[in-house]
């Protein structure tokens, strides 16, 4: 198996409604480091997993829909659950998206999988991950 | 599949009874950075795989057994056989029967796994991975 | 010359008012990687430049006046102005002020330098350097 | 399950035939940070997944092949094709025949599997997973 | 005193004609880790050292001018010179070089100095640091 | 002002007699990443810092006079004093003395400097910096 992974960063405010995030219930924010994974069987044609440009650029379109927002007002987020986990799925989801529209050889070779790690601190991260759906 | 991870670090003391190791046969010590991650395939009632909270404080409760000791002395690691590999596995189980003992919504739903990773110097690492027991 | 270093971290939200910063006015936030250096000529009774957990205390009691709150509300930045450079400087005066009051066996011995490195990205940082008071 | 990893790293030369690679068909080269990660379902009798020593210098037996090379004329990649996936390849393949000629006392115990991550920048790598033979 | 820092990378070819060398007289390559650093006593209009956008954008540029290249054709190198402490030096020149052309409310207050370290891999690195003219 | 790094690491144990240390009094041990600096007015004959190759030599070789023993048995750190800016400073002295001994070619050029920094977990570290003595 081949895995090929780029990372980009976002910036972001939110808070949390649930009373079980204690402190966090605050406005505060984060920087998530984002690292992104495609893993396929066997590589394309130009012998790599995908399009690395591709791929980054992917990541940055995906990340400008987030950047320098407040997390609170993002429609995928309702009732202020902007949580790790739930971040790096919206963000999975974009970018499983925008994955299969692709041009059939600069996109990674299935069944390919996709997972997404965002860290939120030098000791916290989550990761989501998923399989790409057939292009 | 939902990841969660978190890290913290232990010192410790130790020596190996086995030839095969060579200088570490001889007193010496180590600094484990310790990694720990729990995916399970759906978040719970709070949209996070578990209480972040809860498991920073069970890997740091582990790691109090631990640290600042000589694990030559330690009962889990008999005849000096404390592997950085032994040591990943002995945190894990350790960690693995804190995690059966968490009220349900602050718990990982199940099936769930645990992985731990210790990195012993820059340039070395070892892991242990285990299904977690239904609660 | 002898130095000792801590890190901490600290999650923010903040926004700017001056049209310079482009689209960081928006309110979003950044997790701060804080590394915090105290430099002496010379190493104390203990033979450590000071006490670490006395650092380390100091570093989270500072930062826990920051954590989970959103800076454009806080008095030290008025009219949003809390820069990477300004959040390190703020910091920095409070690490300062609370290290003249340690006992003089846990302080660090004079003339000591304080220096303080906020990491706003894995690709951006900014730091601020000062001589600690005589205490 | 149990892993033990190892890391190294190699400077070398190259460039892409393939029009796809844009700017990087240009000669220019890389230095690849190299991890490499052994599984195995249970230790040997030494209560570890392999020796470490060993691997250390099998790694760096397999990159001495490499290092302060120009890959444009290694027969691995004909026609100048070292893609990072390709390179990450080739490495596994040589280290995983070099496992194989390990005494049995420290070789890992089967099934067992090797992966192997090149990172080629702070923002980009690649890895090759696969199955090891049985000794 | 105030630091801003950013980071950035670059992947090039190279070789030494200098028997000192070894086996880095034969072609191969590098990835540098580039971090450069702009230090100033006050903070100007903006409360920030400098514009990190604009230092960012001046650090691609000039690192535009070594990617994806053969450091042995550049005329900075004659004699193929470019050990990782030149490549410092002159990256660190032309930086500077580009400072001075910014507009005086995004420039840094002087006297200001630059720091440019290259990672040439994960156990060795440069540093060049020189005062930066006044503008 | 051009600097030259390398880094390795070391692995002991030790203990502190002194009360101050808390539970550190307790045997325990540690890891030190190890990075070391030396910085130079300007570069020699071979248009670097010095021999890289020399550098790592001699750290490698100061750090096998401590690697995988205990340091309470050690007489540079008499009634159990091996705090990790003691050490620091213990190995910047070595390696200074054998800087002194290399050819002329090989050195670097006066006034030189030289920076030991210890990292002794992920999140404490300690630095003993002094000027080289003219060879």
């Amino acid at each position: 198996m081949f895995t090929l992974g780029v990372s980009d960063h976002v910036m972001i405010a939110h808070s949390f409604a649930d009373p079980f995030f204690g402190p966090a219930q605050r406005l505060h924010g984060a920087t998530y480091a984002v690292e992104i994974e495609v893993s396929t069987p066997a590589l394309g044609p130009h012998r790599v997993v995908m399009d690395i440009g591709a791929l980054r650029a992917i990541l940055r379109g995906v990340l400008e829909t987030l950047d320098y927002t407040n997390l609170d007002d993002h429609p995928a987020f309702p009732e202020r659950t902007s949580t790790t986990e739930r971040v790096a799925e919206h963000i999975a989801v974009l970018v499983a998206k925008r994955l299969t529209t692709l041009p059939a050889d600069a996109a990674p070779i299935g069944p390919a999988r996709l997972r997404v790690r965002l860290g939120e601190s030098p000791v916290a991260w989550a990761t989501f991950e998923l399989p790409l759906p057939a292009p």
